[in-house]
């Protein structure tokens, strides 16, 4: 789909001649993939008023699992090793008679800047801001579906791992039994590093696993996410391990269940990203845990595992239809443990049957 | 060991009072790990006139597997939270009545560094450069002991790999369970992606797995590090599958042998980094492989996996005693696969017995 990525290049084009600059210079990886199909380590993409150009610090790989260049696009390799291809891209603007290029401020350090400067010193840089993460915050149906196919991919080594022995095996095996599961059901690899707490660790966002090992009456939360060609999803779950959970953890886990179910009703296009939060957070709130929330409660989701839009209480902005974005509200009681529910969903209309609930696991407390 | 890390802030302190600046803020986070003993995410470290202090963005985490803040340091978490740890450092120096702040510009972003200047305006701001960097080269016997641990970390688990049955099984699969096996054994995690490559993919850096399986007659190349406390060591080596290796390969290995032999022979304090790439890389350049080489045939390791020196054609600078490095020649021949042979060692002087290797396993072509 060659026309996909020129278009984009096309409507990255129109915002930078309204903003006054000829051409921009693409630095961060992400968004150099977004355009270009492709982002060989290093590489940046030059869009101009010529044509656009690839620029590659070595040979792009034949067989690159993070994609192909777009092949409407010229890719020029450094001809010297250790060379920075964002000068070499400043030193091309400048050759293309371009008076002003806009860069990423916001991913391209103090000494690169001065280095583009030194090379081109005639040129003008602005700031492309984030045009490029605007750009990519609305998918098309291809992108959906991609995240769809990784969603599946989650599901499917998570309900595995269900139906495993738990009690008696550490965070750190469970997290990378469920790596393997994913690897195993065709992701390029994890979206982040896989989350597995047990007991007192469950329920802690980003707990990184350790070598407690599961216990009975533990709860078990389990955070995983699946990169496929490229694109990241997301799904969080809690279980009780044993037959009968206690009641602190019945009332607990539905407590979250119901700020999770409320966050998810509320995602529409048009609404405000801070009244989703909200729509989850004072379910937590007026229950008294407000004081130890993580700062969000969802973010969007795509090339990266976390990119806008933010569900925190102090967004500004409203969603769009076509938003993939996650609902994961969670509680962690500090030496007891917690609950945590996470999925992946795309913001629809109304119309089209509401919000798209991509990662599709039980959300059931199950006690195993 | 807090003294350590006061000691090397006091290192850094007369650095930048030498370079004409009060104080530095420190935003890379393996140099603040090195100075502080831990970065929790975002966290950055002002070393100043006054107390140094580690500003998080968040509250450091009970449980870090990344190291606990040295207790001789100030650690300030963020009031709110989605602000900037760096601005809040750049406010705090100023109002320790700093008139100038080393940053490190190689990392700070264009929009981070404007933000600085905004909330401090009278602060001038320099140039910190690669100066924690420098201070890192040269290890004491602590570090060195930790990456000798990562070592035996890594010797095992490729020994443990060799033992089972390697004929039908896909590059991704040997890859994670070689991890897998990094973490059976104490390491925090793998230092970077586990890269398995066979047949054609034999020898070729950095190549990520794939779904190939381990054919008879095949190169099977491997290349893993581990993490053990934040320090950072690789191996490399290839095996040919099957009872007989052909003529080619059984040259071709002797040759890169030659070559990584020579380049570890050439290791000495006092020697040129581009003498050690020469001696490896002439090697390979008189067999007619010159041009398809790699930029470099090794390079430093420590908190990060490729950190100076730079042993490459164009490198400046000696090695000192107690400097790891790696050294990694390879020869990859397309569509046909290659070997490559990886070790990571410590620049000893002869009166101590020269270089130390810390990847112990066998350097014979091993037939699998």
């Amino acid at each position: 789909m060659p026309e996909v990525y020129a278009a984009r290049r096309d409507r990255l084009r129109d915002r930078c001649s309204a903003g006054g600059s000829a051409a921009a210079l693409v630095t961060r990886p992400a968004n150099v993939r977004y355009l270009a199909g492709a982002a060989p380590q290093g590489a940046v993409l030059l869009v101009g008023t010529g044509e656009d150009v690839l620029l590659c610090a070595g040979p792009p790989d034949d067989e690159l699992i993070d994609g192909r260049p777009d092949e409407s696009l010229r890719v020029q390799v450094l001809p010297l090793p250790g060379g920075d291809p964002a000068v070499a891209g400043a030193d091309l603007a400048a050759a293309q008679s371009a008076e002003s290029l806009a860069v990423e401020e916001h991913h391209l350090t103090v000494a690169r800047h001065r280095a583009l400067t030194s090379v081109a010193p005639r040129l003008r840089l602005l700031d492309l801001g984030g045009a490029v993460e605007q750009l990519r915050l609305v998918k098309d149906e291809d992108e959906i579906s991609l995240l769809r196919i990784g969603a599946e991919i989650v599901d499917q080594a998570l309900s595995e791992l269900l139906e495993s022995i738990l009690v008696g095996r550490t965070e750190r095996h469970l997290a990378l039994e469920l790596e393997r599961r994913l690897i195993d059901h065709g992701a390029d690899g994890p979206a982040f590093s896989t989350s597995v707490g047990t007991g007192p660790n469950s329920g802690r966002p980003g707990h990184r696993p350790t070598d407690r090992r599961v216990e009975e009456g533990d709860f078990l939360s389990v955070c995983l996410g699946a990169t496929y060609r490229g694109y990241r999803c997301e799904i969080g779950r809690t279980f009780v391990i044993g037959t009968s959970p206690a009641d602190w953890q019945i009332e607990l886990y539905d407590l979250v269940f119901a700020a999770q179910r409320a966050g998810r009703q509320a995602l529409a296009p048009g609404v405000a990203c801070r009244d989703v939060d909200r729509a989850a957070r004072q379910i937590l709130d007026s229950a008294g845990y407000g004081s130890g929330l993580a700062p969000g409660t969802g973010h969007g989701v795509g090339l990266e595992i976390d990119e806008d839009p933010q569900l925190t209480p102090a967004a500004m902005g409203k969603l769009d239809a076509c938003v993939p974005v996650t609902v994961e509200p969670g509680v962690h009681l500090p030496g007891r443990g917690g609950v945590r529910i996470d999925d992946t969903l795309v913001v629809r209309p109304e119309a089209d049957g509401g919000p798209e609930l991509l990662t599709i696991t039980t959300k059931e407390l199950l006690a195993l």
